[in-house]
């Protein structure tokens, strides 16, 4: 028993206590306030946090352990509720000092708009960046009921920002018409309804590129993925998103950031949904982090 | 059956169909971009409309029937997602059309925040407005972490605008101490914990005014209405709610409008929320809207 | 272990295991066929007698333990699916057969219908019939859209049949004004919204009469029984329902007979419907069954 | 802001509002009452519509959008409660009615008894009419506890009336011996478990021919169809339903009808269900509704 | 922005950071391996946490805010899963150091077995300890099929060591006959159904007195406390809970900790029970923890 | 109707009503005490038991029916809260008893840890047995926490008694390092991940030979069972373990007894988890008891 320091409370699990001396940092981005259709996933970094105690410290998949990486549980970055553009910005701020300080930037959503500051502030540091993109959502539209800051819109400001042809979608399955077409017209690439034998074609081409991740975790199939704001029907399996990851894994690419979005847990009272966040968060630890060199 | 006219769905149960006949008119307000807990309010007018038909017709307790007065149910407001702003001013606006055909406004919520442009609108029609207001809380806040616009604001603003003497208060159990101490030292009427029976002593000053009612659903108790953003214990009883509706049915107040506000339907899986405020919605019809002669 | 008899499986707790023994009789009549809004009370029974493994074997409120009182758990009648004269018939057969074996009906509902046939099969045996119904609704529709056969419609079936002088409701919240108005008209008591004073002045002049008590689940509050077809708010607490239960146990009537209908499990996630109906069954049955002499 | 015309409330998505000029009439028929194990799809077809409005209007997989086809939704047919023959002569003569003026119909059930008086009135229309059925079950049973109107029975009629090779049966996992023994002996087409592969080899001998579709959502299996009354392990995934729902767009056949059954929203909470639905919905009308001709 | 600090993560609100300077701690005692019913309250500590941030900092009843008192959440102390005796011993050595550290204990269960080695380190300070018990059930049984650690059993524990008739318990519904025999006989204190009313009358006779006071989650009736592993009908309002704590507040008894048991998430989607539970926490810090003087 | 036998209750469809003349017994073992994340299991054997009403009694795959089978349900083992010991030998001695009488034991759980003394009690009659076992965890622990009764441990206990070469784990995707490398290193046969197709290698090898089968639930994914304690993503379809199941039924190894274990069934309110255990049995009932040879 220990009273004689602060009780360090609903961290993600095996959190390094010291930011200093972490390789990454793990941080939540509780915003929901511009979705069209269900909110809630500005509690899905806690419960993810909350349901981490069950997940085995040890990947099967990648025999490597939790203790091998360091990183740092930093919480919720309080964003202001109801004010997309300072939310925004709080966001860029935060993830411009994380990269000063040299470290992996590991999101938690939070709406899928939250991904393009952190995208804006990759690109700063990074210029030849790359976005690898899996989602069931082109979210390339311009805006959303005249709204330019809405969680259909990141992928259309990245791609506009750092040139299409850096951005790479994959599992896509919805989206307005003139959004694929846009895609095709400027030449991004958009893999339709699968991410995995795409991603394996795409990779050799991103060889020692700097490459951010972004997972809207409705890429999955509302089976694998009921805890979500908008769930489609003939996404992937979790064990198809779990290959994904480790592909990237033993890939050439320099992963340097990643986040996974769209977790609201009031809609899936198994929690399966945080649940397979959490392993899927491991994963990214174990596979991805140390990638940077 | 009939094909030939537009089928006219999920309308609350015996609506007028015609909109210029009808005295009063029902609308939602899918807001909930500003709450500071759990959001899901957005909902709540499509899910009371489709519990009404559950609803009986009769009222038992002020033995009328819904036939009696003609109201048209305008449908949902279209409201930009995550703009606040703008959300508000497209409300007054639509308030202030439905008040120029002389209707009387029956509003369904979405946050509490869409009570602040409807009775700005009233303001201007009726210059000796009084506001009834039950509540758990106290919604008397300038901001909510730095943003004027927030569900923890709408009763400060229209008390600043119609002067606090003018807004009576009920139910309430949570708030700021500076909450609570503002409305006491400005003179604005504040019953804590109960609402009827401060209620029976309020009316009779108000005889002759024009007053707007706005309810928060969560003046009940989590028990009678567990689909809230924030529940909160101790509150009254559906009984006490129903009473204090019939208690100003039967006083010599105007009521010039009204709404109820807060129906979040994803916390309730047993519904009984909606169906409460569907029950709520019907006493109000009966028992309010031709009280405007 | 004894693997020598017949694993009498999910029973209500403490049923005696033989029929001819027993006083009392509990049958599930699992029919939902005819209800107009949300069905499910089919599965009423099973759940009642699942959760009933949480009661307390002894009363706290009538000093008795549950093994004072013979019981048997007759199971459900298999009642045919979507047909509600067959499944009616089938009910009264089988009353008809428990009351000439002498024994004490206890049923659980399945939609209030099922308690027509019951009721029509006690007045057979009891010409001086009187039946007290606790209901959120008055059920004198003579038919609901067209269809005699509805759960809307028992007790003006029972009030035609034995005269609606010898029906006494409570609890009632909601009807057609036709149903109010017939009632008053034929000389029925009605007493609104209240159970347990109106009940208190009553039963003195029931004494000595036999008497089939009927309750709807639904006269109970939404927030103590939310699961259940048909919500309503504004009704009783569960404590004023046993309240009942004890001045009925402790009057001078003979309760012949009784029934607890319309508990439908999926609309309860908590359980405490089904919970709560258990434990008015325990008290139905250490308060009223052995009061027939 | 309209206030003029009449709200149309709550419509599957992108509705026409006119009847007359629509190709294909959306109708809801909301009965549960014959079904042996859980009820609730009355509900489906408001849920379904409810959550249509999170639909995408464009479809990536047929490149075709919403505006591309004018569809009226005609609401619920408004069927008596517990009364099966009564509602199934309705729903015939209601589809007697649509196909008298040339309307494609697209029906949402309710259970799958439904569809027998639908495909009855097909027939008297398509003379040369075939069926293909896709199911978890074969529902082939001639009654059901003596019942022979039970949701266990449609496709049975069907096939005594028509002809048992006119219909074929996809993705049938359950069923009693009989039923599949029945099948053999009079030359029905069962495929057991799959549906695309066998679909494929079927289509081409329905070439040129009016087929009705009947789906019932439980053909999927319960990761992808939580909310139905009669869930099954072992079926299809999301994908291949939607994937054999383009097969026969791009097949010969002229679909003339179709429908989807048995969405029970109150069994999943998460409404991944009827948000599945309304997107096989989206995909019959895009790929479907004009391949009449 | 600090990213030089541990983040403390999921504490209740307002906690202070350090352990020294603190009045109080507040710990969790995850346990549930012992519960006869329904298992679950190993994670209401860290779900209360979760939700206390909806919390108000003040409160109206006692006009105190929560700035005014320094508390310190310790977290959940790590018992071994599936054995209560050293779950139990570990319990009390932690309670020991507290109170050796001069700390107010103010504890979340987790089952009410948890309260017995609380009571029992109590008790060791403070020799003329007195117990106030709010709960549905007696909790006095010896054993419990042969276990004499039991969820059922921490009330009889502490009145055979501290003597009987220092134990009052209120609010009692359930037990069996020999519990509540067993009591009367030894003079112990049980008020049945009620509390605030025979409390009025017990603490002017504890006057001076220190005393514990343990609340089960279940004295609330399950309106008000569906999350709890066994709901009972006919409990107490929140309202009368709130107002017994300020009564204890306003008396003169020394209260020296204090715990709530019992709140099992998984029961109670709404998250009302949680979110009671964080309010009653509130009073009793506000109203109790400075009365140790 | 018959009254004048004992209601037999909830038992799974179509059990024997005789013990002596049954050739297998199901039992359920409702104990969850040790599992170190989401207790609920204990429920399972009666969720199992109520929703198997909705069970086709033929099977499709396998070509036989329940009729052909005699096998008796003989309800719980009356396990004591909170105690593993006594739990663990109170099964043993449940086993020993059945397998004297001949029977083939279809166990279900519970928690995992039920497993070990039933195979424990099958070795004893069986030397050469083999553990065929299909799970997401390696459950190879030797304690947990310091507990060495726990549900991660059943399969090291067992591979300690009997050699690790004779027991061959599937589906496994979580555990400690520890659990891989030791189960490397002592030869015991570990497939990850996937269950058929290495089980269609190992089945030849075990041909003639005596075999239990221990499924956990959870090597299903989550999609597939999300009624479990611990759910983790990247499991099997049910789909594949259907086939599996069925693999083992034209094998040549001697199945000679199995269980299902680790079905919660209050994390998954559609309850598809319930009622795909209730199939499995039934596969397991028709494919595998007679093949005791």
């Amino acid at each position: 028993m220990r009273f004689d320091e602060a009780y360090s409370g609903n961290v993600f699990i095996k959190s390094h206590p010291n930011y200093e001396e972490s390789e990454a940092v793990i941080y939540g981005m509780p915003m929901d306030w511009t979705v069209s259709y269900r909110p809630g996933s500005r509690f899905g970094p806690a419960r993810i946090r909350e349901v981490s105690i069950g997940l085995e410290e040890y990947s099967a998949y990648l025999d490597r352990e939790l203790d091998e990486v360091k990183y740092y549980d930093a919480g919720d970055i309080p964003l202001p509720f109801g004010n997309p553009q300072r939310s925004i910005d709080m966001i860029e701020e935060y993830i411009d000092q994380l990269l000063a300080d040299g470290k992996y930037p590991l999101g938690m959503g939070g709406e899928h708009l939250v991904s393009w500051p952190v995208m804006k502030a990759m690109y700063k540091k990074y210029p030849d960046l790359a976005i690898i993109h899996m989602d069931a959502h082109t979210d390339l539209r311009d805006e959303y009921e005249g709204e330019p800051l809405s969680h259909s819109t990141p992928i259309k400001k990245i791609a506009d920002l750092i040139g299409p042809k850096n951005v790479y979608s994959f599992g896509i399955r919805s989206g307005m018409k003139e959004e694929f077409q846009w895609a095709k017209e400027v030449g991004m690439h958009i893999s339709k309804f699968d991410v995995l034998e795409p991603l394996k074609e795409v990779l050799p081409t991103l060889a020692g590129r700097p490459v951010y991740v972004t997972i809207d975790i409705d890429v999955l199939d509302p089976a694998h993925a009921p805890g979500t704001g908008t769930v489609d029907a003939g996404g992937i399996t979790s064990k198809e998103l779990l290959a994904s990851i480790h592909e990237i894994a033993k890939s050439d690419i320099r992963v340097v950031g990643s986040d996974l979005v769209e977790v609201a847990p009031i809609y899936d009272n198994s929690e399966q949904t945080a649940n397979t966040a959490s392993k899927i968060l491991r994963e990214m630890i174990l596979g991805w982090v140390q990638k940077k060199g």
